[in-house]
């Protein structure tokens, strides 16, 4: 539990009796690469902190199409995998970890309860739900207001960055996923993007060859 | 103030000093149709309560197109218009009435302090949060997954159920910037459902003449 307490953000701010109670049943797991750890339709994950790895929240629509909502990585909480409890979040989100990942849960109803009686958690749920209205808002805008040639920069970009790399492997099928559009789509467009000298494309990767190109395109 | 103290959800969960604070400062503001309240560039509105009239929350592109997040009726509460205390909500939202509107405003400042001494009030501000957040992410689906017959049909059900008319007042400009798409998208597709018997289209007006199919369209 040491080790929990140094990455659960608010461990201080919670009273002796509170660090007890989530002690008592907080949970370690850990998950391979692909893993789906939350569905809507599935019980009640609560409250995730992560300690390695990475994971990733999208939307799925009927038809299987996806669409990124944000990321999580080291040190990170989210709790959008308690929106069980929280009966002004109705929504359908997945969670599924993007690389081998461990990460703790709280129980849905413990959570709760402690949000119900501790203002230094219930401030703290609602600065993490600020942060998801404004990256839902940005992303929105991204998908209004931004030409798919930006988003798509932008992404391989952010990956590159993620990776500490910019030879990304990735299939064009991923990206179509994290993006909202059809594997075709970005297909046609990394191509653009390799005919412009941006990019070279190889069976199951894609190398940036010029960052400072990509860059512009995406500030266009 | 007893009229405030009505309509504000969580009135009587305040102590009387806090009540005090707030009838101390809060605003009472009319305004006409077509007033912005509210834009990021300006000084912060803060908490808005509604008493009489509409409102619309939506964003704005920099080429000038804009898409509704939210609408506010008789009752309703808004933190968007308090964004500016809130460090993690990073997004430029304006407000402006739909329709001759009587609103109060509680300074954003008072607001956060309250928030930060009372369980009832920041849980309450979660609460709105949420809500907020649930309504993007419907309009992100239905942006990403709908097509446009849909949404535009969806769109003019729900103005004639607000309305409480069929024949609904209203241009191809405005339900293009409620929609984040262009006039041409509109008017295209209302000649189509008009085509179609769904829709009669004269100068200023679209009155819905079968509901049942508009209705079918909506949920194909």
């Amino acid at each position: 539990m040491m080790s929990f307490s140094a990455y659960f953000p608010i461990w201080d701010k919670l009273t002796k009796d509170q660090q007890n109670r989530i002690s008592d049943v907080v949970e370690f797991r850990t998950v391979t690469k692909g893993t789906i750890i939350h569905d809507s339709s599935a019980e009640c994950l609560g409250l995730i902190t992560i300690r390695s790895g990475q994971l990733r929240s999208f939307i799925l629509s009927e038809d299987g199409r996806e669409i990124t909502i944000n990321r999580l990585f080291e040190y990170d909480t989210s709790l959008l995998s308690a929106s069980c409890v929280m009966p002004d979040m109705q929504f359908n989100v997945m969670i599924e970890a993007e690389k081998d990942s461990e990460f703790w849960s709280i129980p849905a109803c413990l959570f709760k309860n402690i949000m119900d009686e501790s203002i230094a958690v219930s401030n703290y749920a609602r600065s993490l739900l600020s942060s998801n209205f404004s990256e839902l808002m940005w992303l929105m805008e991204q998908i209004m207001w931004k030409s798919f040639d930006k988003r798509l920069a932008a992404f391989l970009l952010e990956e590159a960055s993620i990776e500490g790399t910019n030879c990304l492997k990735i299939t064009h099928e991923i990206i179509a996923n994290h993006m909202g559009t059809a594997r075709e789509v970005v297909t046609r467009m990394l191509r653009y993007f390799q005919n412009e000298g941006m990019v070279r494309l190889t069976r199951g990767t894609i190398e940036i060859t010029d960052e400072v190109k990509l860059n512009k395109i995406q500030n266009l």
